[in-house]
């Protein structure tokens, strides 16, 4: 089943029993060839090399211009070391970019920042919310960033590197990872609207037609693990965001800070929405067992009067079939249709009754 | 449906993926033509030009009077854009003016304060509570307020302007944002007062007449999603409140402090009412589930005594439709009668067994 | 209804719209008549004026001696504002006096402190908890309280200004304060005992007699309201009372914040206890679902064993009522009476079966 | 009932409308006579006098040896004046342990400290825990303790001042103060284990034997109460504690705060305990409520087995005992056994359709 | 019962009521000899002492290798206070270390730091989570460790210790110590995962077969225990951590401080992963009783479409039993098939009718 895939235990048992700072990757390799990135830029030139050879980068890394590296596949743990060294990066920060499946946190480690995030999608196939992680560590005049497979998250950002020389080319390195944050955080809102879009639907379906099978609750179920599952990614991004924003560091520009508050803004209102999920949804399992109890009545007022007029019947005719000697209503002409029609007014009788008291 | 007009994911589809400082409209447009208005006093004088060419408002900028310009209809983002630069707005202000489904904010940039709050109203025709986003960008001697469509909340403060020559014309532009504020959360208390009246009705129609019907359940349920939604909206308007009290800044004056302290109590008392409501709502779907499970056991009780009885004297029937050669009974001569007796009495002995364990 | 006259939306419509600062009674008028009543006193001497004229009383204002001024009735706005005025009292605060559904809430002027807490009465009639507000404004020698009509919590304060020459004469009106504020406080624990005489009465009926009738519930439901009523007039309580016995202020003295430890002391033991009882009532709702449950198996169990055991009897009768040619056991001398005695075995056994199983 | 007299509502209705500082005792006479007990002590000596002279006691207040006086029964308030006006000790402390069902709570008055700490012990006759209300203050070489009646939890500590010259001898009066606490805490295990065990067997039989009746409930529902009780004791304790070992005070040496840490991680654990207890009764009242579920599943199935079963065959019989003239069948030599028969082969089929169904 | 064996209530009864500071085993002894295991190393050499002489044990204090003493089996008071007191081990850290049910937690002495962790473990018998406690008391250039019984946890630290000369032999004790807690909370994923598996299972069992038995129910109820005792656990480990790594000590240097942050950051993914467990139960408890109320309804369906047919065909052949003299159908020649048709007509009639009405 495609759902066992996301695993509640997100530290990975490969890991566990090593030595810290072992360099091994303990994820599921998720694309076959880790990918090298560089763009290299100022505000007045770009140089984008896709596939840069290792040797390259790091000459990059004194430059005055931006050198921006993205990494996609984090299972290659030799380019990994390689590029992490050549960029002076702490040995804890590189166990955290191959162990794929870390909390979102931010450290400070006074030469770089380093910050860990998820990256998430919605899986049409396994109809289901996927993580991936993404790891950034921030340097002087330098972006390392490090995802498990390609994303086209990132795409858009180096449409824009390219296209103009606006803020984002004439900015230093934080404004380029504010520029990704805020991509990767407006993208949970294409899931919330996917979720949201299934959610109203469910509700409509539950509060109009009153229609609560097992495949309701069964769903109901379902998006209240998703929201479980997101509230557990973007809650310590907010953290993160805060931090990152407050830290002191020269790393970061002042004006850079008033847009990572707007990031913030953006997780807090994701963070809103998935509370306003929860409530949702669990009003709408409140609806589904009253429905339930509703149907119930129902079916049991159903039974009540089938049983009771019937029963009556039953009775009478009963009478009628006794072997008594002496029972002259059987000896009558009419007395067959008389014991129909009185049964028919049993009926009729019972009937209104049930109607008087809205049985029916 | 109505409903589905108000997103739970307020964040929009159209503004993602986009460069951050975009000014591009990003909501539904409410209303057709923008609109500026210009209010330009002091103490002594007021001038009020519904409808002042650009020009004209970017001239009032420097002078001693407080200038209030409002805008009606920010998807002329045009617009929107020279009036902020005119009056040397930050771009990420500008922007999130633009956005216009923002969760409500303070932020200090040194220059002005920039807010986002929510007006609310009662949509009749929707059955459901409609929010409008309005902006205010407070500076030296001049505010301005961006709002998606005009409302009729701004016009008794417009009244007041045109009217006395009391405190509001004497003070500085941060008693008006007081001013304006006060009446937005006033407005607030409309919408309670309307969800009260419908929330007290329901709770007395559920504890008193005991009618639970499907109808009832879907009140609740869309009273539930009304209070998430209100609560959403004045939640962080109470940060909001508390941040703009507080800050270090000289466009606030001190006096105006105290003010704002009583806007943050109404904000407060706005809180305390809905999660009073949530508290009832919650008491009221217990009330009405169990107002089902009682309506279950009665309706099982009725079938139980129906069932019993006529079950008793159906087989009382049945002995003596059974064709034994000696069954002496069917030889009396009284004997039908006494049957139909027998059974009466069966009845009322049964009757009285169930009365006395207060079955009905 | 009684329970309509307490509204959850406390911001009365009447002030909405208003400018601020505007001095109009917004309540109920719960008295004909405001009546005025002084009090001024030290070690030595007392005076007691129960009518005495505007003028009087500001003539007080600047004496050694403390003054309390008690206004019955706040309805007269006019009143309040003159009285307002001659002690220097922010606008403001008469704002917030004449508007009778505040928050209970602190405020220091420096001039002058300003609070407003709930005095709580329990409204035989309407069966719920009433609610009066109380305001204070305590300045240099003098304190001036307002409520809404005339009660008898604060004759007990009366009576010992009166009777002795102790502490509270001797003290400045702060101790008065605090004697008046732990006097309200204290008069809220009778509203307690009385709900708790109710809630445990229920309990026990509801746990030992098992007797869970819609009344039940309907009083489970009215005790949840009337204690949100009361966690809404406490809760901001023990705010006042902390900001108060901790600001900054000379109008305070030092011996009298020990005293105002101990009103906050039992403000958190009302506090305690309401949340006692919201568990106990919650507690008592799941008791009183399960009660039901519980019945509804009683009862269908009663209807499995008579149906079961009818069901059965019938059937044999049945067979005996069939009209085959060869049905030996009909020509049978003693063929009925054994039929008859062969049902009753049946039903013996079935008994027998249902009791092992512990059905009755 | 014995349940009734522990009160939710704790502040007695005897001291309310009385003057601060009044020292009149409000709680119940727990024993008849007040006694007191003094143990006077340093390193090298001890003299214990079970009841000395109150002069006596007063003489003893500026030694250089620690002095213990432990008084129970505070009923006795001339008694508790005397003490505390001979040693100094604050009116409002006085009255503090005059009324017995104060809520935990430190007060540091400079000259002493004040402590209201709970005992609790488990009433086998009430079947829940009684409680007893302890002050202590803590002064210059002096240690005064106050009891509603005399305890067994304190003798512990006298046994080890007459037995040995270790720590708690050479040590000050607010070491004694400590090993007080940590006996009284301790002593909340007891009740805490009591409980436990009670717990565990109810919550063994809920979930093996499935025997769910009412009686389960009543004691979910009344440890419930126990543990709201409890928690109301214990959960301010912890602030006590807290409060007294961060206090600065000349009257704590550094040395005990570090044992006083020691309580406090006790009074954790036992809150730990209770928080426990809450949930596992949750938890063992939704097993109570699904296993009521589950039996009426049963049951209805036993109902719809034998209707549907027994509905059948009368329906068989029904057919042969209708008085058509020309039923063959009727005619036949074997008919009435081929029925017979043909009815039970009805009853197999059907019963094997529903254990095919897993119905049984 | 296995379970029985973990209490919940964690402070040992044998301990109250001791003065404190006697240094009691107040445990169950787990294993038969307490064991004795010293390293001593520093980045040259390393000597391993399986079970030395409490009197070497000391003499290794002051050299300027590090040593790490660990104690197997606590019950051994005896040698666990003359290791302490070599060492110079506070008294009350004695005690703590002693008595073996205490909640995690840490203390700074000065002279060392003292941790109290749990050591988890699966009991595969008992199903259920098993608890050891592990003390740390970590010195300048020692460390001592103290468990209830071996564990394999510590063996792959022993094995690093060994065979490379690495970090962890270059480092301070403060680096073993983060080694230890690191494979301690490490050990804490693999119960998760243990419990993720079984959780997600029984998930998959519930939504998608329908499958609801009582078996199920005690599942749940179970994996809730274990979750409530695994909470109880890590949370204080947590703050634990935090102050560990916070501490102003010199016993901590600042490169471990950064790998402390890690470990903690393992203890907050475990409590997410925890928290995310109680969700998902309470989740699966509602899916669990709505299954049953489906079940109901279904069941009742059965029952109601039998009973209303059966009864129909069993009144259709009453009626055809009655004894009236003049009932010509009897007399037809084909009546009795006629009658029988209709029946069946009866019958396809009404199922068609409930099955429109989707009965089943």
């Amino acid at each position: 089943m495609a759902r066992r895939k996301r695993r509640n235990v997100t530290r990975s048992a490969a890991k566990r029993g090593m030595p810290p700072g072992s360099l091994v990757f303990t994820g599921e390799r998720k694309i076959e060839q880790a990918q090298l990135t560089v763009f290299d830029y100022d505000g007045e030139t770009l140089q984008e090399i896709p596939s840069e050879s290792l040797q390259g980068c790091l000459a990059r890394r004194d430059t005055q211009t931006v050198t921006w590296i993205n990494v996609d596949g984090v299972h290659d743990a030799a380019l990994v070391e390689r590029i992490g060294s050549g960029f002076g990066v702490h040995a804890l920060v590189l166990e955290d970019i191959l162990s794929t499946q870390q909390r979102p946190k931010f450290e400070d480690y006074d030469e770089h920042l380093f910050l860990v995030v998820q990256m998430l999608s919605w899986g049409e196939s396994s109809m289901a919310i996927e993580a991936e992680q993404v790891s950034f560590v921030l340097g002087d005049r330098f972006l390392l960033t490090f995802q498990e497979r390609g994303g086209d998250v990132f795409d858009s950002v180096r449409e824009r590197l390219r296209a103009s020389k606006g803020r984002l080319r004439k900015s230093g390195p934080d404004y380029l990872l504010y520029t990704l944050l805020d991509s990767i955080v407006d993208s949970y809102f294409t899931i919330l609207e996917k979720i949201d879009d299934r959610i109203e639907t469910l509700d409509e379906q539950l509060t109009t037609t009153q229609t609560a099978n097992t495949e309701s609750l069964r769903q109901i179920h379902g998006f209240k693990r998703e929201t479980i599952f997101l509230r557990r990614a973007v809650w310590p991004l907010r953290e993160v965001l805060t931090s990152l924003s407050r830290t002191e560091t020269p790393l970061v520009e002042q004006e850079t800070r008033l847009f990572l508050r707007d990031v913030q803004d953006h997780a807090l209102q994701a963070l809103d929405t998935i509370e306003t999920f929860r409530e949702l949804l669990a009003g709408m399992l409140d609806v589904y067992i009253s429905t339930l109890n509703n149907r119930l009545n129902e079916v049991i007022k159903v039974l009540t009067i089938f049983a009771t007029i019937l029963g009556t019947l039953t009775f009478i005719a009963g009478v009628y079939g006794m072997n008594f000697d002496h029972m002259p209503e059987l000896r009558w002409r009419w007395g067959y249709p008389a014991a129909l029609l009185f049964m028919l007014a049993v009926v009729l009788f019972m009937l209104r009754e049930f109607k008087r008291r809205r049985w029916f």
